[in-house]
């Protein structure tokens, strides 16, 4: 298979991972770090996994602090490429800033936005359901690929799938997006078939976000193509951009509207959210004990489950804890067990409330 | 009050505390560590309790592996009261060999051995029972400090009490000394009332102790003689010497022949067997969280409760766990339960297996 024609990937790379800390850090965010062991960043492997469908055609869209260290690790990457917000002004503003400047260089290109820190399990299967999202595109849609739901989760935002589109195999209009569901409105959603996860992952010609952009938001539409046609604009614009998520700006009046489609996909996605998430990804280990990321031979379980991260060259012993989950980092260590995952954010809320601190 | 004329101290200093691993080591035993945040350490305390008693006449007998922390520790110790084992012969040669050269310098000598790594909680009735038991001593008997049982511990030995000393006020005869007992007998032993602990407590006259050891060791009786008469013997004679626990060589056949005496102890012991043992015996934090031991700044406690140790400077966080135990050293982290403190061993043993490893 080759690249497709006239395709760009946009990949916003922010966000601290706050629930992956101490692993995770504002100075060393989620996407910089090899989560899985494999070798490769998670901004890496997005890059890995985009490759074969847009060859060169990757946009990485972060903020200035982490500039130099995308740089680093995605050697391949042209400067011009590589755009440095001045600060964070929500997913509406990075990926269009991106798509604006694409527009501008070819007026036809159909860009797709993928966060830089989510893991994906099928590749053929992902590479299947983009390119037929990049046709749906090239119709004037806004396209989404919805994840098929595999359990109840509470952690994501629903698409609501309606009919199916003419001619297309898979690809169905959007009725509508929905916020986090709690447990038995997700039960519910599972039951019902016609939901799919949003992984926040949207294809579209670069003129029809922007014309659509326009629609519902004319001076954040106007002020990114302004920038796309002037760079030096950026420092004294930027700031006053229009703070909102992409799935607010266009995505939900969009699909009131018609005018989006979804493209189910049936690989496994994961966007890491926590511990207990990143347990699950890796691989269990041969002898039954907790999942070890790093080097197993630093770390000693007696009679215990979960997550151990031996991050610091230091000796990690666990004894008689199931389900337990230890970061050992160079300067902060975490205890906690899977099912309390998602509360690792109270310890960073203490230290930034306690001051001072360096290690958030 | 006084010190108690011809009495002398012997404080056995060996044992690696292994269930206290990894704040305790070979190399870094229980005994030179403050495990209490006093600013002393569990020797340091151990002497400064015996010096109302003993004044200066305190004898040290430690592995030579430790000999000049201990005189670090311990720095008003003459050099000759400062005893080092070429390699551990088990208490009945250390305590002997100690009696043995006190025996030499004072015929009338009393010795009492005191454990340098427990913790006693009532100054006051602790001195007021070794009064009694060197009093009881002085007539010849072998007198030991029975510990009241507050609860059924199964981590002690017992001492079986029989009938009163004539004219004495607390001092009663040993029957017999019993070994751990299961959690059953335990409770039966709490519910007699006839049982104290037995904590390593003996109180006698130098010259008695040495004569029980000659009725059923007396190579070892002689051995120890001689090398209180020429230190230059240690090298070549100490690695001969029987390796026998005092309880085992004298105080068992000693009680069976009614030679033995026990003074109740009613002040509050402990000999920090791991951490669990350790946590009861920290003052309980203000703000209901995990028990620390160190920097409480270093501490992020989310529904936790437990002991946390920050031992190496970094952050330790905990969130949402009950008696849990969290030890942080600068090369090891042991992370475990109140439940399961007993099981620290195993680690201990696992690193051993793996071989090379300097952390035990």
């Amino acid at each position: 298979m080759t690249a497709i024609d006239g395709f760009w990937a946009v990949v916003p790379a922010g966000g601290a991972g706050t629930r992956l800390w101490p692993l995770s850090r504002a100075g060393a965010p989620k996407f910089l770090l090899d989560l899985t062991g494999t070798g490769r960043t998670l901004l890496q492997g997005t890059a890995d996994r985009l490759r074969p469908l847009v060859g060169d055609r990757l946009v990485v869209v972060t903020g200035t602090r982490h500039a130099s260290a995308v740089a680093a690790q995605l050697p391949g990457l042209p400067t011009t490429q590589l755009m440095a917000e001045p600060s964070p002004r929500d997913s509406m503003a990075a990926i269009g800033w991106a798509a604006a400047v694409l527009e501008a260089r070819d007026p036809s290109a159909v860009v797709g936005s993928f966060a830089a820190d989510h893991l994906i399990g099928d590749q053929v299967a992902f590479e299947d359901c983009v390119r037929e999202a990049v046709e749906v595109a090239r119709t004037g849609l806004l396209v989404t690929i919805g994840i098929e739901p595999t359990y109840a989760a509470t952690g994501f935002g629903y698409i609501r799938a309606g009919s199916a589109l003419p001619g297309r195999p898979t690809a169905r209009a959007v009725e509508e997006f929905v916020e986090k569901p709690d447990a038995s409105t997700a039960a519910r959603y599972l039951a019902e078939g016609a939901y799919r996860w949003n992984a926040g992952m949207f294809v579209v010609r670069a003129s029809v976000l922007l014309d659509l952009l326009h629609e519902w938001h004319p001076d954040l539409a106007s002020g990114l193509r302004a920038l796309a046609a002037d760079q030096a604009l950026l420092e004294q614009s930027w700031d006053g951009l229009t703070k909102i998520a992409i799935d607010n700006a266009i995505a939900e009046p969009a699909a009131a509207a018609g005018r989006v489609a979804v493209v189910p996909g049936t690989f496994a996605w994961d966007d890491i959210g926590d511990f207990a998430s990143l347990a699950g990804l890796l691989p269990p280990p041969a002898d039954g004990g907790p999942t070890v990321l790093g080097d197993p031979d630093l770390v000693v379980a007696v009679d215990s489950t979960g997550l151990v991260v031996p991050g610091s060259g230091r000796v990690v012993s666990v004894v008689g804890l199931d389900d337990v989950v230890v970061i050992d980092t160079g300067d902060a260590l975490l205890v906690t067990t899977l099912e309390r995952a998602q509360d690792v954010k109270a310890v960073v809320d203490a230290l930034k409330a306690a001051g001072g601190s360096d290690l958030t």
